[in-house]
Formats: structure tokens, sequence, C-alpha cells
């Protein structure tokens, strides 16, 4: 399957995050509040932009079901999980108009904008492709997070384990790893090699957000005139 | 209101739809089956694409409210208002088969692809623009034939008139014009002759959209070996 | 190879071209002016939304030598061939302003929609699809009526048929097909199928494009208030 | 004129540019040539996508000379922009086949993906607003470096500056910034403001570019497994 070439080649990268201290920090809850607190606002932007490319999903869908995927995918994002969002950032101490307020970081806006480009100028499978790494890592982080033992540091970060350990969450990577095989297995290799790019480089965005988040990285570094 | 100005645009187009032997047929239950069939089979392609300009609402809205306002029509539509034309296309006699299999005419081509190629080259406001006459003028012609008494023949067309006359769709068509003024009211004059050009040619299409299901036009005409 | 299946599809619809009045009104001299002005005006409006098909080429191809090819016949279409078409609008009548005025007719809007809507939703292939038929089946119309003895009525219609007919052209169109190949002999059925159905409902605009001129219809019929 | 709101915003990032090492080696020769031929070769990636860009100006463009000229921006870039950039590459001992295999950076990506996301969601005067900030701070820096004493450390970056600091990129520059003030200057204040953060976004995508290029990072940094 085609999702198995897609694992191979990002291996290593996905490898990293189980290593990242960031993951690790929420894995034994000695994560910083204050480097969760700006991961939270940047995927907060995050996800509104990967609603974008669901959205881009429906408009480029060949097939009725295909189009409906997307369509909940959109709906489900916007109104179910990004309110899971609100709800769990004022708990942690973010406000509203905080989060609202959010500014961009060159990070995320290089991930967002990678996928909204490739979405963009590709079909279906393209789409497909651009948004995989992220739901299917969350999955495979939060599935090997909630192996740990836990201890009264996560207050804060057992919820966010739990929600990308759960099946619901299970069942979404898989219906995207199926889609991504529907629409890719019969492709012409340059055509899938042009989708494993695409897998590639958004896991290697999934790091640099991680490093963003742990270093609460605006744009170039903490003392650059850029971070105002 | 930049509505105000639209409607006037359009006004003697709009008035035609009421003259329509199809719109007038569907009103007084004198309308054949066989073309209102015709007409079911051609809207329910239209909707899925319908549907697509949606999507691109969502794509293109810079705010998190108007992103969310055309999430909800792009789920409300694909999931209810297609499964309400699914089962009424069953009531007269269209199979789910006959339904997902329908071929599109030259008309139900042009007017969708209008539609998306104005919705993928503008921003918000166009988006708006390319959905606003069917919504709209649908709710019209329902308040319109729901004046009308009712007689045997709306077995049929009864439900029809029904849904475009009720609140929610009267709802719905003052939230889209609410958004188009909030988009366009500011806009200047070269932009707002072009949401206006928008405006009068989906009406022109609707208008044709009526003649193709009146006349049950494929193609050309019914001898052109175009129908095939 | 893949256009020879598309030959195969649209064929017949292809072979009206030749019967149809307009063509052999070209090919015979005896098409009155005013149709052929008709034409001319809207193919102006043509020759626009075609090179925006082009710019989409460039913005969606994956390899540099296809984009430099969609950029140069973005290039040569707006700065010669139109230039081209306003020196020979000229000489028939039709000044540089009302050139410039045309209003679109529907079938010109469907047409030019048509192709932008499926090459902002696809990928290359489908951009290239979208612009064959024209290209292609122009340069054949060109070539049929070079064969027919010229007569005085072409002093206005030779040099459109020596245009067309020409080996710049023909290698347009082998360029063309040849990219369409390159582009799609491995791709999978399904995909074959949608490029097909692109094809075929091009070929048909193309037909309805001739008609729309011979009957210089702008909307629904000459009586129509939709003409205004 | 809205130019000057926009310079005004981008002034501090702008300032620095100047006070960069790799720029200021450049102006004084000191640039390791290693540093430069990593800028370069990104550089070329960079101009790729940039003619996407320009593409997408043509597909949005509302007015034919609009359209014209993102038309033969394209078209010069891809021709003879790029072909200047080739042979001054094999000058400084970059090959052919070293420039083509080039791989993306992360700030590449970044940059080039901003650019496209905005130009695909936006209209033409978004498009405008994603090329500027380029081409004008490059006259800006070429001019400024053009004032310096030239010693001999220029046998290789002399050319370079040359070429921004010409009579022609002036034009250039000229041209966009007037074509970018007669598209916004009447738009509403929700809508510059829109601009004017496309403005700011790629003018600190400039100072990284010149960052990634001075330290040749691909991804994250020098020892990271991410750089394969």
């Amino acid at each position: 399957m085609f999702t198995d070439r897609l694992y191979r080649s990002a291996q290593p990268i996905w490898e990293s995050y189980l290593h990242h201290p960031f993951v690790k920090g929420i894995g034994d809850g000695s994560l910083e509040l204050d480097k969760f607190k700006f991961f939270m606002r940047q995927d907060y932007l995050y996800l509104i932009d990967y609603c974008r490319v669901f959205a881009l999903g429906a408009v480029k869908a060949k097939r009725l079901d295909t189009m409906t995927m997307f369509s909940e995918l959109l709906h489900s994002t916007l109104s179910e999980e990004m309110n899971l969002h609100r709800n769990y950032a004022e708990k942690i101490g973010i406000s509203r108009e905080e989060l609202e307020n959010t500014e961009p970081s060159a990070t995320l806006l290089a991930y967002t904008s990678y996928m909204l480009s490739k979405a963009n100028q590709g079909s279906e499978a393209e789409v497909t492709a651009c948004v995989l790494a992220c739901t299917w890592s969350y999955h495979v982080i939060g599935t090997e997070l909630n192996k740990l033992e836990r201890n009264e540091g996560h207050e804060f970060y057992g919820d966010w384990i739990d929600m990308y350990a759960s099946d619901e969450f299970a069942e979404l990577a898989a219906s995207l790893k199926e889609l991504m095989n529907d629409l890719a297995d019969d492709l012409p290799e340059r055509e899938k090699a042009h989708l494993e790019d695409i897998f590639v480089h958004t896991s290697k965005l999934e790091y640099m957000f991680w490093e963003m988040a742990y270093n609460k990285t605006m744009w170039v570094d903490k003392d650059s005139f850029l971070n105002h």
C-alpha cells in the first residue's frame, strides 16, 4: 500500500518527534506550561488553515463520497475540535481574546502556506497527502505517550494525550490513510513521488512546529527585532 | 444597501421567472411530471457544484465567522438538502441510481462552471455574489407560489413550494444578503460593478435553467446528435 | 496513444463542424459578414480567457519545460494572436472600441467558464485537456477548408483559413497533443475517463460556439428580453 | 499613496537587510563564495515559483492591460532572467545539473508557499502585494550597494549588484508599485490592512532568506538529521 511507502520515507523524521523535548515533556508532565500555551495558540491558527485545506478537498473531490468526507472533516474540525481547543485553552489560562489575537509565527505560516499552495495546485490526492502527516503522526504520538505512566504533571497534558490516543482519532487517521491509498495506489510513479515529497515535507514541518513551540520562536530568534 | 442595487439590476430577469411556464406549472400544478423529473435530476448535479462554491467560500473567507458560515452551508446542503432531494426524487419516481447517473446538460455545466470559475478567481465577495441569485430568487419564487391556492396537482409540487417558502429558507437567503452587504458596501465602484455583473449573469443563468428544464434540453435541441 | 482515444470519442461531434453552415460558409465564402463579425467579437473574449487557462497551466505544471511551454502559449496568444485578431477585426469593419466593449454571450461564458473551472480544480493534465479541442479542431477545420477552391468571397475569410491551416498552427496543435499524451498515457483509467469527459464537453461547446455565431445568439433567443 | 504606507510598515525590516552580513558581504566583496552559491541555487527555485505567482496574476487580472503586464513578467522572468541566472551560476562554478537538482530549503518553501497560497486565495491586489517586497527591496539593496566602492572581491558580485541597480530593474519595481497603488488606493481599510500584512510577512521572509543563505540552512540546523 502507498501509505507503507510514505511511512518508510518519513520514519526517521517521525522517530525524532518522540525524542523531542516538547513531546517528551507532554509525556512525563515536565513541559513548562508557557511552552505549551505558545503551542496551543499557534495550533489554533493551524487548525483554521487546516480547515481551509479540507475545504479544498471538497472543491477538488471527483466523487460525492470523497466530497462528503472532506465536508465532514471541515465541519467537525471547525465546530467541534476548535471548540474543544477553545475550552482547553481557557482551562490552561489562555483567554478567548488572546487566542483570537494570536500573531502567526514564521513556522506556522510556512507549514500552513505549504499545505494550501500544494492543495491549490494539485488534485484531491495532493490535498490528502497535505493533511495526512499531521493527523497520522499525532495519533502515533498520542498512542506512544498513552503507554507511559502518568503523574500529577498530567493535570494539564492528560486530556491532550487522551484526545489523540482515542479511538475516534484512530478512526480519523485510518480513514485518511484509506483515502490516500484509494487515490494513489494506481497512480504512475512520477505522481507517487510527488505525493511522497509532500508527505516528507509536511513531516519535516511537523518537526519544525515542535521546535518552534519548545523555543517559543516567532520569527528568527528571541532577540531579533523580527519578533515584533 | 448593495443588495438593493443588485435587485434593481436583475429585477426584469427575476420578473420573468414568475411568468415562465415551468414556474407557473409548479404553481398551478399543471407542469408535466417528466419536465419536473428532468429538472430534479439536473438540480441534483447543480447542488453538488453549489457545494463546491460554498467550500471555496470557506477557503477564501478572511474572518472565522464567515468561514464557519460557509462551512455550515456546505455541510447542511451536502448532508440535509441533498438527502431531502434524494427522498423527494424517489417519491416522484426517480431511482437513486438514475439520480446518481444523470449526465450534465449544457446549461447545467454553463451555470455551475460560471460560479466555480468566478469563485476561484475572486475573493469571498465574489463567492457570495455567485451563490446569492439562486438562493434569493428561489425564496422569492417559493413565496409567490405559496400565495396561490393549491389543487390536487400539488401532490408533487406542494413540498417543493413549501421548502422554498419556509422560514428556514427565508433565513438562509437573508443571511447571504447580509453577508453580501457586509463584504461589498464599502468596496470601490469598479469592484461593485464586477459583483453586479456576476449577479446579473447568474440571474440570466437561472432563467436558462428554467428554459432547459421546460424543454428538457441536454445540449442544443432535441433532434441534435449532441444530445447523446 | 491517448489522443487517438480522445479523437474517437469526439469524432461524430467534430464531423458536424464541417457540415455546420457557419464553417461551410467560411469555406465557400457565402457566410454573411454580420455573422462573422459576431463570431470575431466573441472569439476575442474567448482568447482572453483561453490565455487565463494557459496561465493556469504555468501555475500547475510540475516540470520547468511544461511551465515554459504554457508561458510561451500565454505570451504569444496575448501579444501576437490577439494583435492579429485586432488587425483582422479592423479590416472587416469592427473598431477597436467595439471589440473591447463586446458583451459576453451565454455560450461564450459557458465555454470559457467550463475550461477555467476544470483547469482550477485539476492538475496540468486537466489544463491540457481543456485547451486541446479548440486548437486541434481549428487546425482540422482550417486544413479541410484549405482544400477547397477559393472564390472572391474569400477576400475576408481566406486569411482566417490560412492562419489555421498554417504550418505554425499545425505545430502548435501537435505540441499540445504530444503534451497530452506525455501527461496522460500512464494515468489510471478513472483519470483518463475524466480527461475524456473534458475533451468531449469542450468539443460540444465548440459546436455550440458555431451555432451561437451563426444565429448571433446572445442569451436565449433573438426576441428574448435576456438579450439586453 | 498606498506604497508609502507599505514602506513605513516594513522600514525597520528593510533597514536590517543592509546590515545583514550576507548583503554587506556582497557589497564589500567579502562574502564567502560557498554562501553565495547556496543562495544562487535556492534563488533559482525561488524564481520558478515567483513565475507561478505572476501566472496567477494573469489568471486573476480583471483588465487586459494588467493581464498583459503579468504575462510579460512571467515570460521575461522565465525566459530571460532565469537564463541570466543559469549563465551566472555557471560562471561561479554551479553546473546546470546542480542547479536543476537543488533541493528546497525550509525557508525557500516557506516563502514561495506563502506567496502562492495568498495569490491563490486572493485577487489581483493580493498577487501584487505578494511579489512587491522582493522586487522593490532588491532594487533598494542593489542601489545602496552600488554606491560603495568596488574592490577585486567583486569579480563575482559586481554583476549581481549591477543587475538590481540597473534602470531596467528600477522600472520593473516602479511599475509594480504603480500597479499596487492603482489596485489598492481606493480599497476599504480592512482590505488595505490585509495587503499590508502580506507585504510585512514577505518582507520578513526576505530577511529569513538572507539568514538561510548566510548560514546555508536547509532545514533546522547544520547537525540535524532533517538536513538530509
